[in-house]
């Protein structure tokens, strides 16, 4: 979706490779002062100096991850660079750099590419981190994008997944689901438009589920938050593919359980309108949904008191030795196992 | 190409993303000390202490940077990491550690991946580079790689492209263009091989041109034997595109001119065999090539004592100022002026 109705196309062939990473890159600025050399040589160099380096990378491919029929080339570019921070953040850590590789076919045009990379720009200077390497080069189909992305930490402040006790609370940042349904949104959108190409949606009553879908963030705060509060959290994850897989990592990889509360499940006004419109289980998009990009974690049972009424956050459960398995609780009080992952997990 | 003909067929989707994850990297082991937690986290975590990072990152597309009917899988494996530690070399650094993302369409089955990543794991044991993560999807099609290389490096090591001199003198590692004879070998195998695939083909007279193409060494002794000859290149760059592409990026960073002699240039006798079969001008493969990842640097003039007659190091040509401009001086003594790229450059 090229958002000007009558773009101008430039091919991309006219510039080649070199004169094509210049052009894209050549607005972007280095902020962090970990970053000594950038883009233009064989390998970009970074001192982090007595901080640990926090590196983490993912892969977009279209028709995969995305489908450019509802999402906006800029949105794209910033999603990319915010789902890579997010594994930072889930790290407790600060993000830094990133690289960005993407391949293209030929019916992209310059002005395309140069969407995207606006996305990405907004998303570097949103996010303060450092462009410093990438790759470019054309591909059979359609359009991939490879973001690698770097942050700092001091030792001490690190959350890996594996450090959640039995008798932990189990914390969520924001609210969950909505990205599922925004896309859900979307995706039934993009029927009516084939159906009628000229039909005007009016989509208001979706804005956030929408935004949440497309324009994600990457919970940066929440690091600086818990430093105020006096938290450490004893383990960590994003939620990207689902609460209920999220979950399971951190209990598998904790060896414990886990209680989680269906009325505890943070969701948004829009959400539980929406999935009503939609005849969709909320609880299920919660558990399922995936996309949030919302940070999971255990918090000491001590520190309940500093964390209750927060409105940045929600104790959603407790976690359990892990003979006791990994439950959803549920309004009626029934006992529910939750499965890793996919959409029939609660739905039996 | 997978080797064995009756191989047996796993379907990927059998494991699920992280299953798939778990069996691929299972084998791989932690050498490096800056590497502190590896695969099975949100994010990586490593310490460089008072060392500098070096990173880097490649995309390979299939039909674009390799053609599977005459690659083999673990040959693509080895090479995805040789042209990443090569660019970590460029910069007279140390590689450390590599990230490995993957994606592929359900034709491939397990045994395919397990191919690939037996090729990874040999060169990572080769180059001494820890795997500490990546990601694994679906293409819609072909096989996609993406590898991003981590390396450290004192800062007074690290060489650029930018520092290039004059009066410098131009040194190559190795020899060059075979890479891209293996190619053509390869390329007419298998146009033979659609005529008649029943065929066997005797490759005895191409096998060092093959094994130039298909399994590349990234050149990580030359740090350490410049070293020993207490030599610092002033500028130094990899040859992945090309002789003629990187002296002008050389050039152009380092804002001086270039004379390069033909008779100098390192030739295999393989090379110049295979030249005369093919019909083609050896020079012409030796400048235009590329995939050779052998290093081009340049040197003081005072240190030409130190390297002549090093059977590893070949000098070149020299630098002149930016007004001379960048020229092939030829074995009749007459200068073409070398252009960027492209087979066309110097056959006018």
């Amino acid at each position: 979706m090229i958002e000007d109705k009558n773009p101008q196309r430039t091919s991309i062939a006219q510039l080649g490779e070199f004169g094509l990473i210049d052009h894209l890159t050549k607005n972007f600025e280095i902020t962090q002062a970990s970053t000594l050399k950038g883009i233009g040589d064989d390998a970009a160099i970074l001192d982090f100096k007595d901080k640990k380096v926090v590196v983490s990378t993912d892969l977009l491919i279209e028709g995969v991850h995305f489908d450019l029929a509802y999402v906006p080339l800029k949105h794209l570019g910033y999603k990319a660079v915010v789902v890579n921070v997010s594994d930072i953040c889930a790290m407790n850590a600060k993000p830094t750099q990133i690289t960005v590789s993407i391949a293209v076919s030929n019916r992209f045009p310059l002005e395309a590419l140069e969407e995207l990379y606006e996305g990405i720009a907004h998303a570097a200077r949103e996010y303060k981190v450092d462009l410093i390497g990438g790759d470019t080069t054309s591909s059979q189909k359609g359009l991939i994008i490879s973001v690698t992305v770097l942050g700092e930490a001091d030792e001490s402040e690190i959350v890996y997944r594996n450090g959640a006790k039995s008798t932990d609370l189990l914390v969520v940042s924001g609210d969950i689901g909505a990205a599922y349904m925004g896309l859900q949104v979307l995706e039934r959108e993009k029927q009516v438009f084939q159906v009628n190409p000229n039909s005007q949606p009016d989509l208001d009553a979706y804005a956030y589920l929408i935004e949440r879908q497309l324009k994600p963030e990457a919970r940066t705060d929440i690091r600086t938050l818990l430093h105020a509060l006096e938290i450490k959290p004893t383990a960590m994850i994003d939620i990207s593919d689902g609460l209920s897989s999220e979950i399971m990592h951190l209990c598998k990889q904790s060896g414990i359980g886990c209680n989680l509360y269906e009325d505890k499940l943070p969701l948004d006004p829009q959400l539980i309108n929406v999935c009503e419109e939609f005849n969709i289980d909320s609880t299920t998009v919660a558990i399922n949904g995936g996309e949030d990009y919302e940070l999971l974690f255990t918090i000491p049972i001590e520190d309940f008191d500093k964390i209750k009424g927060n409105p940045n956050l929600s104790i959603i459960g407790h976690m359990t030795q892990e003979s006791e398995g990994v439950h959803l609780v549920t309004r009626a009080n029934t006992k529910i196992p939750l499965k890793a992952r996919g959409w029939d997990a609660i739905s039996e």
